[in-house]
């Protein structure tokens, strides 16, 4: 398994009228939890798109509230791998306040699509070799 | 059975690098959706908010992203009420694009609040009543 | 002189928690705004990227808040041409709330780039030619 | 003169279909700058609303896009208080991309209204306070 921790502010701009962070704007923490994930084993997500030509469009979302993010909280971003990408990709993240409570959890999942044929294809070798370390144990176990 | 269909063009604003409507804006579309499905049925959500008292914070979402949106298209959205609101309300969503392939399902859970004792509550009687109609057939095959 | 009005609707997700419309999300209303001054001329920007390669990144944008914008409103975009645009289109704009009330007003300067050479043009003749018939009687009075 | 410097990163939410950063994101980046140059200062947006009462809408923002923004790249936000501020205060904003390069010019002015009465008031004296030793050599020149 493979976790990666990453913190960011709820701004103005992402507050609505209740005064929550807009539950649309979650899709952003996710997008920075996954991309920073990648960026921390060593991975850009700007250089698989333009050295690589792979892009990875969002499949799915699941994402659930249980309590409102406010203000000028710095959120806790924390990002899970539970298994090796095949022709998708799941991240698992959970969202946590400044008090330590978990406001919310979300299931994204996306896959590789070669921008030059436009096809789906399995996870870049790039991708799955900085990966293996994280999932040796479990290989092992299977 | 109630259904609502409304729309909204994609803008640039909402598009990404890939060129198509970023994965977390449709998460507005959702909420037209319902927001002009509660005013076709003779409701305003700002007068459920400032004469009600009531706030509707969003409890889960499940989105599918099956083909992308593009710049300009002209998306038509599709809200559906399959059962009468309790506790809770829940919305289903079809985002349809101009060739009228649906691009995006969505299900969005949502809980009524009482904004003076911040406690969850039963759908309002305003609601429930202008709800009843669509529901009457169904009730009886029961 | 060339003027063109549409509506648009405050949403939730650009709601702040001052109740207001965010200060940033009104670029979106003039983007608004002149997309559908462009339509309105038989002119499609989508069409102007795709077909004629030509784009219309910003230069430069005034804008002054005189009245805030509150949610479920449903706003009167004018947007204005007030003399032919040449190296540069200047789009004038006035946000109108329900009660007629005048509460924003900007001043938005586009230039037209060709996406091959990635440099700037003048204005495309099929933009020059749809403008003209407005603009006859100002240059008689010159 | 007091001056603060911050970063973000542009994110795949706020690029377009140009792989610019679109231009109505830049509002938040000036958000973030001001937001975080008060921090800096021992002031916290957040208490001056809950605690003191004290909200800052915006009046004006003028804003220059002198080369795009691009997917990823960290921006460095440069927020300057060129004046101690009266019945107003004025941001000065430089975005500077990674080659150092200025990309981005504002000036983002905003008023205090006391929340309580909704009237314009004068600079708080917690803010006034923080800010005095900034200025004090222009004083003895004036």
């Amino acid at each position: 398994m493979y976790v990666f921790k990453t913190k960011k502010r709820v701004r103005y701009a992402e507050t609505d009228k209740m005064g929550y962070l807009y539950y649309g704007h979650y899709a952003k923490y996710y997008e920075i939890g996954r991309v920073e994930a990648l960026r921390d084993l060593g991975l850009s997500y700007q250089k698989m798109e333009d050295d690589y030509g792979i892009m990875l469009p969002v499949l799915s979302l699941e994402s659930r509230f249980k309590m409102p993010a406010y203000y000028d909280e710095e959120l806790e971003i924390v990002t899970q791998l539970k298994e090796l990408p095949s022709k998708m990709i799941t991240f698992h993240h959970q969202i946590i306040n400044p008090k330590g409570v978990i406001i919310n959890t979300a299931i994204v999942k996306l896959f590789f699509v070669d921008m030059k044929s436009n096809k789906r294809v399995e996870t870049p070798a790039h991708l799955a070799e900085k990966l293996h370390p994280y999932f040796k144990s479990t290989n092992k176990s299977t």
